[in-house]
């Protein structure tokens, strides 16, 4: 029988909560503990919990990933200590794009309208060597195109454009991104 | 006797700062550790250092509160990991209010023009329904009315109105939420 | 053999890479579960990695020290619980200068019109009394003259001058700290 207070009712279905519940425990006595250098290990622990993780990754053990299921990084990106990676739906990171210190890629809100205060997550995405700086929040459903920048401490509320540097709350655009013909890596 | 220099007295009485240390205490060892479906557990701790704590809320274990004897939830309401109540003043959240996570009630500051730099503390109020979104800040002595809503990352540096949506550093009001009177949960 | 693709090297040398394990490790197991009250005690791990730190300054456990080496701290100064020193470059706090709970001093970005994406890092530093309120942060590069406050949640992205108040992202100047001339502490 469901909790006859809306609010009261849990947002997810029992079988997610256990799954999060098996990942919290691997993370707080496997994960989180691990040295710093061991990124091999970290990429494993994670595809063994249904993540997509590309070679290279960096992933460092302070990070917080909701549900490694819902997490599909491409070769050589990075989410640093202290990021939060909240992932109801789908978040992908693109070949060499970053998540800093303590930023938040947000998959979920509420709706404030709704009696219910029902859950809605809606994926994000970040293209190739996207950055999103220390601190800085993505709300859900937006998309950063590849070589966006999102500066410290600013919020995404919609999608930035190719290359374009955005800073604030919420972020504007404010210059573009020098991206050489000649450089390496792809660019 | 008390240190020559104003900036080195210690902020609170002996007899707060004891009790905070058993708090931390009992925190870090019974407190954070809980697995997160225990949330009765968690009632009965914080009621054990004076909360009052309603029937139903649900205090996350990454929660951090300052000074539960401060800290006086009514039925339903929500303290999600991360979030830092910190409450040297007494600190109410309404009915269903919520508090998501690393959102920060803030209920102290400084006297900058004051050469001992003396601290200031005010009590702060969530009403019923109100909800401060993740990462968003509540400064001393602020009231949030029934059903307001402080957008993710904003600063709330005055009082907010009843079912005002605000977002921004320092908070504006933008919309307004919609209130059924049809709808469940005592709306 | 360095890594081909630039985004793959390492930010920083060996060197420095083994004295920050040491440090996280000597960190973790002495300098962050130790009781709140033993400044001291925190005051000589820090300076046995190299920082100097001044009578009476206030580092409280859950402070993030990057690199101790690089931090500088003249007497009575306070870094609290939660605030984040990276400083890959020095980092300098003048005599009663006050780092808030979360404020992040962020001692280096990265050159996004660069194709390596290069590490760039520069001293910031804050004068006698300088007071960096709760989840402010500081970029490369910025001083804060002596006095000046960067309020809750700002962002200083250029040097904020002697006594001004500052806030917003980016930090804008709205007032003027007052400074008696008959105060205490020196002031």
């Amino acid at each position: 029988m469901s909790d006859p207070d809306p609010y009261q009712r849990a947002a997810f279905p029992l079988r997610n909560r256990l799954a999060r519940l098996l990942w919290n425990v691997v993370a707080a006595l496997l994960f989180r503990p691990s040295p710093r250098p061991l990124f091999g290990w970290r990429r494993l622990l994670l595809r063994a919990f249904g993540a997509r993780i590309g070679r290279g990754c960096h992933i460092y053990p302070k990070a917080e990933i909701w549900a490694p299921w819902n997490l599909d990084c491409a070769d050589a990106a990075t989410i640093a200590d202290g990021a939060v990676i909240y992932n109801p739906s789908r978040i992908e990171l693109g070949s060499h794009a970053i998540v800093s210190q303590q930023a938040y890629l947000c998959g979920a809100t509420h709706d404030i309208d709704d009696p219910a205060f029902a859950l809605r997550s809606a994926p994000i995405s970040l293209g190739a060597y996207a950055w999103v700086a220390a601190r800085a929040t993505v709300l859900p459903g937006v998309r950063l195109h590849d070589y966006a920048v999102l500066g410290l401490g600013s919020v995404a509320t919609r999608d930035l454009e190719r290359a374009g540097v955005y800073v604030g709350v919420p972020a504007r655009r404010v210059k573009t991104r020098r991206i050489g013909d000649d450089a390496g890596g792809g660019r």
